[in-house]
């Protein structure tokens, strides 16, 4: 909880902690299926019942989008979908390249699901001349060599990162020496950036970490 | 920081706080490099520089291992890298089995570096026909209403969930009957089960949720 963060603001885009960022999207799923059933009105008590957060957190974090709900009727749905829709960005499209097109980096561009949260993979990048040249599901894989003289066509401001880890943070500073904004990460290692770049990091095997742990716990308290 | 956890025991497995288990595979990563360029010793102070992360965290994060560097000279490569292997059960074979094979589900078998990480995929479950009785890089792929009288040959403790939100909760029980010990949720829908199984949270879709909100908010500070 970050009880200190209180933005006022009239600008279109505010900074939401990231705690709050993250949850945004369950809620939106939750709601987005009670839309799906024609549900007309959700409280935070309710939303907090299926999916396991706190109340008081939910309508914290829901009163960042100037959504208010009704006393005793709650929150509209169709609102509450289209404001989370609407602030998440899940509808805008943002155009990213992918720099690997390995097992996860092909695996990424094959899923579709991506485009629904609003990302575009509009071209893959590799040196493997395995893989230079073809195409996956419509999308292009050129050769890194090119990267810089082929990006202002492009008109991409992310990043997807999936390459092996000794060269993560070179590749890195050859995207943002070409004018990209923001590094998704898929890398275990922790590439850095000057200031003003985003990076976000998703650990796709770190999650594997604290499962084994965590599994191997519970396996020694069965028996 | 949780300084108030200092876990005594002389048990294989100890359960460790979050933070520190998902920092420990970037350390694996670095030092996995050295040890391939053949660096001997290691100090936390040359971790932190190079994976921005603080020497004091490292240090910290590295005791609940038992592994003492030595003063002045650090941690020997190769003992640090075998036992951050050992301890987080990369090398270990999991078997897991696969609910919901469409694009993510489909894209998440056909990573190979999840093997890599001592996650097995052995089989796939689906409703879709399309799908069912197929094989996608030799996992088969079941009818899921076959779950129940499959899984005890399966050997599987781990239940990847990857099928649209409206089920998700519907399937996690089922698993959960069936004897699956941890779900491991990429659904953006927060599933919730019994004491005792572990739920791993995997929302690639929440962390685009971030990265367009600080792009944002990086494109107006530029104007």
């Amino acid at each position: 909880m970050n009880d200190n963060i209180h933005i006022q603001s009239s600008t279109p885009i505010r900074e939401l902690p990231e705690p709050t960022l993250r949850r945004l999207p369950w809620y939106l799923a939750y709601v987005g299926m009670l839309k799906e059933r024609g549900v007309e009105y959700v409280s935070s008590t309710q939303i907090s019942k299926e999916i396991n957060v706190d109340a008081s957190m939910i309508a914290k974090d829901l009163s960042f989008l100037n959504i208010r709900g009704k006393t005793r009727i709650g929150y509209e749905v169709s609102v509450l979908d289209h404001e989370l829709q609407d602030f998440l960005g899940f509808k805008r499209g943002h155009n990213a390249v992918m720099i690997g097109v390995g097992s996860l980096g092909a695996s990424l561009i094959s899923d579709s699901g991506l485009v629904n949260y609003g990302l575009r993979i509009v071209a893959g990048f590799d040196i493997n001349p395995e893989v230079v040249d073809t195409s996956i599901c419509d999308v292009p894989i050129y050769d890194m060599k090119h990267f810089s003289k082929l990006i202002p066509s492009l008109n991409a401001e992310i990043g997807i990162i999936a390459v092996p880890i000794h060269v993560a943070q070179q590749v890195s500073d050859t995207l943002v020496e070409a004018g990209i904004k923001a590094l998704w990460n898929f890398t275990p290692f922790r590439i850095t950036a000057p200031e003003g770049i985003v990076i976000t990091n998703t650990s796709i095997y770190a999650h594997l970490a604290v499962m084994y742990n965590r599994l191997g716990l519970q396996s020694t308290l069965r028996k």
